[in-house]
């Protein structure tokens, strides 16, 4: 006798799509197939809906202090609303830090968010660990720790030095030989830091100071650069490599060449790169669109979803680091004071899905994009997919619901959206996550803190 | 109630290995998971089995008149000892003829060879149409024709101009920019004719016949060329393009970077190349391995594995050709006169799991080149996997039996094999086309005439 | 004392431009400097001129046989007609041939053009032997023969099939490594003849005749492709090769990409394909503008400049192969009975030189284009600048004459000009052949049969 | 009446090498060609020996306070020592500093080394000027002033934070498009910093001290990464590019592909990396070898000297940089505290010279790689060539004289010598500058500070 069924509706895996019920006992996926509804101590009709593995957001900032406030969604609010936009799994990055004279361990750094987050987590929830400090190389004995662990994915930020997230190429170079030993992913966010400091320092020069010159002071070039040597160490060392938010044609270009030489890397984009170019900028309310990396031009956009389409990128998520309007509200005079980034969790899933009902990607696609690599590449063993044996994490998809995107509908603690008024074609209706319901039909319906750490599979 | 119950194995798709009992209705797999035995007519144990998807042959040539004579095995053999390799679907080469000032239609080649295959077809089967002339154009109107009776593929031979199976660049040119608009996937063997004719011109005159000097009139470079033109017009065209057994190093870099810009190609490589180098033809037996293109060198059998690996071939099939070893004897004294072709049909599946077996490839990635790829590649939309809904089409296989390859122990009609003394660990122990066991443990079980012809969809 | 001095001018060699007199012993520059009047027999005052070098137009077709006619230009009118546009050096294509089963030797076949170009040849002059048939490889052995003449240059045609000047891909390669061997440099005409010949029946039956379907028929990707083959044979067999009338973007980068590798290739293109683009057949006069390879579109025409000043082409010459306007005439309704073929052997370097003067590029590397280049590549070591010991022959340019050309002041046969109306600032006013005066502000002075054979050093 | 005539040898040019006289009046070159002794005040027989162009050192660093010391040569040594190889322009790298608050001005630093150099020099002269401190853009607007004195050379240092040399990527993006404005080309020393520091921090914390080590903190991948991301900046900005002492065969591949796209770009190496190997580092006297970038491995010397002889790198210059042998020692037990850098400037015109005799290149290339080039690429336009018009610097060499390189016959300061034994068949028997003999068969003849400043032109 199954726990639940999922009955008429069609199974989307990034194979195929094909007509089949969904049977789930306890936390996992049971059975594929023709089933009897006597099977099934319960039923849930899912006739005319797609049956969809939860997404899993790999890349978000969660209760993340920056620039001078914290990011207004935390753990509670980002993974509810997570799971109200079909993500079930959502990876959050870990700053490992050194305040005066001690340097946090990885390990330490992990628990502290962890902490943060079990007790109130509405969705699965892994963790990545920006490495911002070696400790003249007394932190390197930590990281097959780590990978025990289950934490199984590092970051280098090639930006940010005066916030004591950047590490330079000497270190990078020692993550990557030492995280490959260990079993550990990689993930960089390559843009060159000297060249936007001397960019922003310019048009302070010169009273530039518009969102404009936020772009500007970031241009596709200053991607591109860091693209290609991020590329180059991960080629070298022969450490696998994931780039997350992908933004620049140029970058897209190098990607394809590296990949076609047998370079193991790996690219996410995000929505808004998708969907937004760099004249958002201009606009009145331009400070709401400042992330960083900027929107770029309209060639790059075309490049990304180019890339998408032919299998060159491999994940999408969404950097989702909401701040509020009055925060981002410092910057109305100089783009220098806005602090960076935008909300995303709860539109990943939707936003990619629409496009796949409107043709311009398939819905094994997007399933493949939002799902099953990021499980794959992250060893997320048991996630990613409506396959037997795995979690039943499960996302009922109404192709025919007509949805406008609204900070009113959303389910975060931000109070403004880039995304407002974006009309999509299709939305999920339910979520499920390891066989129990979370969210119905508008609301969310979970228990905070049933949400659990995964544990991941070493990078081989 | 379903029909029959495979119970206690492992299923093996492209994306994944894991637990899980089958269970087929009539032709097709109804049902994947924990199932109850009471729920089937039928069950099969297959306890410490891998259940695998049928293995789709997608280059074969059956009855093929060539090198004076007709390649051994005719649709019969050649089905029966597919089956019995696990090959449930066989794609057969039908070769559009002109005989004096009669050109054949492609409908017209096509019917001529399923009235030979399907009284007889122990497999299902599809046929690729060789193009060799166009008829002053006439031949284009049948394309949409092809198309919609399903004959989806087509092929152009760079070679074999004496035996005019060659067409020559201007009507490759056409037949890509038509098929494209037909839907149709143009295959293609790419050498160079006027270099082979010339290198095998001098060797006559110099007196070197022996069957090194196969290899020598057709080494990489000969290859790697034609490859390099056939790749230059799909990318001009923008027509998808199919290369089969892709023998070459530089071949294979050339695959990497097209694929890396865009252009829509897919790569064949086929087992023989995997396994033997050059190094053959100074074999005493050497002729027995004379076949188009000829194995190479080391490093191109090196970059061939390397490509399997990190995906940039898509697809491993047999180009099964064999002959007598009385009319490979004919070329004892003279490569010339040997006919070109190998055996290899009944080995295809076995040589790529033994592999994966080996840990050289996974389990995932040797079902995904053997029979998920081919089909997706050749619009066999209901073959080519375990999943709900497909057809039945099964392979039980036992990982930890072991085989010796042997003319003796195969089921085709040939009296020698290149393959001969090779040994496996793992071997399929049953086949089961649509629902129907056909091979089992060493015996063929089924009915002459069973296999269905199968209907492609258009390739998009 | 020596014969002659030039005084006042200014010298242009490819490395510079300096004031310096010269002066002439007998048939040699003695010196250059500042020389005083009474060291000279005779004083040429050439003060505010420039002093050059004579040009060596290394790619006409006199005489020649084609398209149902003969070209308009005999020896006497070509070499006429080159020493009054200041080329003083011309090479000739000779073709050898086959006729019924006698194939003509290379000797035989030069010593014919030879007897009929001594007599009256107003320049010096130089042949390249079009290889059309090895006579199953008995041409081989009069390779060295035709080095230890000065016959040093070869050309292979990749298209003409059916005028018998095609030789195929595998002839291509034993050509390039026998002429290798012996110091020949091999050129090519690379357009892909089978793509055309499809092309052009096409048109035929679609009764598109107009002279654009000349260019439609051989655009740009007909031409790229051979350039590619014909640089990968190259490439393989390490044999250098000279590029003919390079004209279409694609093809230029490639030789880049193949310089940049070290492949030893030199590329020549012609001042037709610099002026014009394909709209020039859609002119009524189209049919005048018809060569082949075609003007192409004007991304081609920057692309080949770009390659002009930055140093990827290494030479400019004519393919000056003019027909009487009642021979274009006959392809008025039908662009295939159009004798394929333009004027150009005395434009060349005033059209060079006038771009020079423009800033366009430097006097320098106009002199080194039309001059100093081709020397050094064929091997004309007593040619090509002016240089102590060099042939005097030398050019004096004014650089502030206007002229417009017309059929009327050009010194050929031919009675039209795709030139016609075209105006230039600056122009030669003197040519001296070793030495003697032939040319005199806009008369030939010279005597016919005063022009030598040039033998040339082999290509090392 | 000329003042010097220089009778019977052979001129090389980089055009060539032909039998002439060339007379001398004042301080130019008047006349080359046959010309009579009687014509002349002076004659030098030169029968039997190449006339030369004086050669010009791009790159060396007198009297440089560096590694905690001053490099052995001062001007007076370094300029003596240059005349006495045959170099009559020697560059010196002025270093541009800031000291506490102030940051010295372009010229300002000029002036300062401009006066000691001017009274002692025993050459001609030239600066370029290492931006290491832009002074938040104050110091942009000197650009012009600096182009306007004949100062149109400056140098980024990508390595050296410590010691205040370097510049990171923003400020070098900033010099890079102001330097193209004012006519000024920029020369950068191309490995990475941070790289190099943190493998010098991991070898410091392994005990890993031995001379061997240096190379292992600076191999290849650390230099080419450089190579690349300078190679990207000039591409980006359109600014020409120097690349000084490449060393590396990733970084030769690199240009190669720059130069094959048209970006504008230099390379110059130096003979060390042409005659050693990393290997020396693990002799006895390894930290003799010491110097940035260190020699690196077999492939890489391969790769430079194809790139010399197909035309890939234009300049050859010996960063000449002594120390002594005390100084050299203090990094006896420890490489980090080894000054580094090496002698050269009297061994690069007979080094380079010698591998002509041999035929490694030609004569012709020597020439141009060590004298034209240099001229032309840096502005000298009066330098670089025996031709009518320029500076008599000339250097009259026996070919056929035997000579070994010791420390005992070199005309420096320095105490010992990379080069101790090395054996040359050719050398030097005269040097003149500007028509002054300087350099007399083993003696310097000359006066100090007769050496001129060379005011040089812009870079277009």
């Amino acid at each position: 006798m199954f726990d639940i069924l999922f009955q008429g509706g069609k199974v989307v895996t990034a194979e195929g799509v094909f007509e089949a019920d969904v049977a789930v006992t306890g936390e996992k996926i049971a059975c594929i197939g023709k089933i009897d509804a006597s099977a099934a101590s319960k039923v849930v009709d899912v006739t005319g809906k797609l049956v969809l593995p939860g997404a899993i957001d790999a890349h978000t900032h969660l209760a993340m202090p920056f620039g001078g406030t914290v990011s207004a969604d935390d753990y509670k609010a980002g993974t509810r609303a997570a799971v109200c936009g079909g993500v079930t799994t959502v990876f959050d990055y870990v700053m490992q830090k050194k305040y005066g004279d001690k340097v946090d361990g990885i390990m330490e750094s992990v628990e502290k968010r962890m902490a943060m987050c079990a007790p109130v987590a509405a969705s699965d929830y892994a963790f990545h660990v920006a490495i911002t400090n070696l400790d003249d190389g007394r932190l390197l004995s930590e990281f097959p720790v780590a990978a025990e662990a289950g934490i199984t994915s590092f970051k280098c930020f090639m930006v940010y030095r005066r916030e004591n997230m950047m590490i330079d190429d000497g270190n990078i170079l020692t993550v990557l030989e030492e995280a490959k030993k260990a079993g550990i992913l990689v993930n960089v966010h390559a843009e060159n830091c000297d060249v936007i400091d001397a960019k922003v320092a310019q048009f302070k020069r010169e009273g530039k100071l518009s969102p404009w010159y936020h772009y500007l002071s970031r241009p596709e070039f200053v991607e591109e650069e860091a693209d290609r040597r991020a590329i180059y160490w991960a080629e070298y060392t022969g450490a696998p490599l994931y780039i997350v938010h992908l933004a620049n044609a140029g970058g897209v270009e190098v990607v394809r060449e590296a990949k076609a030489r047998g370079v193991k890397i790996y690219a996410e984009t995000c929505p808004q790169y998708l969907e937004f170019t760099s004249d958002v900028y201009k606009r009145e309310d331009g400070r709401n669109f400042v992330c960083s990396p900027p929107m770029k031009g309209e060639a790059s956009r075309e490049a990304l979803w180019k890339a998408i389409s032919d299998g060159f990128i491999d994940t999408v998520a969404t950097d989702h680091c909401p701040f509020m309007q009055a925060e981002k509200d410092w910057g109305k005079e100089d783009f220098t004071k806005i602090p960076n980034g935008c909300a995303g969790i709860e539109n990943l899933y939707p936003y990619m899905l629409d496009a796949a009902g409107k043709g311009k990607i398939t819905y094994e696609r997007a399933v493949e994009l939002c799902a099953t690599n990021p499980a794959r590449i992250f060893g997320c063993t048991r996630k990613g997919a409506i396959a037997v044996g795995k979690d039943a994490d499960i996302v009922v998809y109404d192709p025919e619901k007509d949805f406008t995107i609204s900070v009113a509908n959303m389910h975060s603690d931000y109070d403004h959206t880039i995304w407002e008024g974006k009309h999509l074609h299709g939305y999920p209706v339910q979520t499920w996550l390891r066989g129990k319901l979370v969210y119905d039909n508008g609301e969310y319906v979970g228990s905070y803190g049933e949400g659990k750490f995964v544990k991941r599979a070493k990078h081989l």
